[in-house]
């Protein structure tokens, strides 16, 4: 199966470490794809509409989307329960709070977008303002929550992960270890595991 | 169990589809919510970071976010493999197929967000073409596809139903039932359900 991916992309680093830490990363080709809002890329439009990363493309030439639902297949690719507990208030808990980080990630790329790939004068101010609050409350809101603290890796562990490598790699003064020290901690023990290390994002 | 709602949303349509769909809207509570980008919400804001509607807030004051999974949430409470098939290829199909409607629902949002509430002189047309071209394409995607002729109502259904809808509602000379005759047949049988029927957005 392939997968289409940019070392640059939040989404597609979650997939490659639930991948890896499900032991199926070796099945997977990973295709360098590149995509940019306001730019046409009609050969990748052709595969997914939506023009976003990562997609999963399975032999049968199937495509799986959007990059939950692929965690979601690898997880019962690999017997299931495994990232995402299959059943109980955990399985809801764990389901809401990568809900939670999915869409702070959204936020983050859109102040991306505001700040650096629209034309300079045609910024909002206001818009870019309630995004990162978003994603700034949502920080707030895990640096609280015992979701640092599970014993068992989740697939809301490695979102939180893949939300603190991007704000490194894109808001990088944005000052988030001063203001959150548990996730600071949080995100340095997560470091020593071998999938996370090896798919933080290149220098910006 | 409370869910916060607006008529406009169609991530709170999905919801309430499906709710009626599963027989569980008498156990809902719709709580009225207004939310707009650029503006604080302090309030809602403490419920969901996000500031997204809608949220379901459980009895025990849990909160289940986002739409797709208090719809798994209510499949789950009204027995399962409802709306949503429980195993199989169909599973990763419908699910799919689910996540493209989503990201057509987030791209025509930001149209909107773009051409109606951000200040005039800051809209960028690449942006906005772009994420429209994306809902175009999706909908292309879903003329020739055989979600429209699968006799069980499921998840996909629904999200397409809520997407055309949203089109009427904000879009309402985009042109698509002449250019997806399909669609439009798909969508004038889907009327005739009582849960879809209600739930129309209100004139804009």
């Amino acid at each position: 199966m392939k997968l289409t991916y940019s070392p640059a992309s939040p989404f597609a680093r979650k997939v490659r470490i639930a991948a890896i830490e499900l032991g199926l990363v070796d099945r997977i080709e990973f295709v360098p794809t590149a995509v940019v809002p306001g730019q046409p890329n009609d050969e990748y439009s052709r595969i997914t509409p939506l023009k976003k990363l990562p997609v999963m493309i399975l032999d049968n030439g199937e495509v799986i989307l959007d990059s939950y639902v692929i965690v979601e297949y690898l997880d019962e690719l690999a017997g299931g329960n495994r990232l995402i507990p299959a059943a109980g208030a955990a399985r809801w808990k764990v389901k809401s709070e990568h809900s939670m980080l999915q869409g702070m990630l959204d936020s983050m790329l859109l102040c991306r977008y505001e700040n650096i790939t629209r034309p300079e004068a045609l910024r909002w101010k206001a818009w870019s303002d309630d995004h990162w609050n978003r994603a700034w409350l949502g920080m707030a809101r895990f640096e609280q929550s015992d979701v640092l603290s599970r014993s068992e890796l989740d697939i809301a562990q490695i979102t939180l992960v893949c939300v603190l490598g991007y704000a490194d790699f894109r808001f990088a003064d944005c000052g988030w270890r001063k203001a959150y020290p548990k996730l600071d901690a949080f995100h340095r023990r997560m470091l020593e595991r071998p999938s996370i290390k090896i798919s933080v994002p290149p220098p910006a």
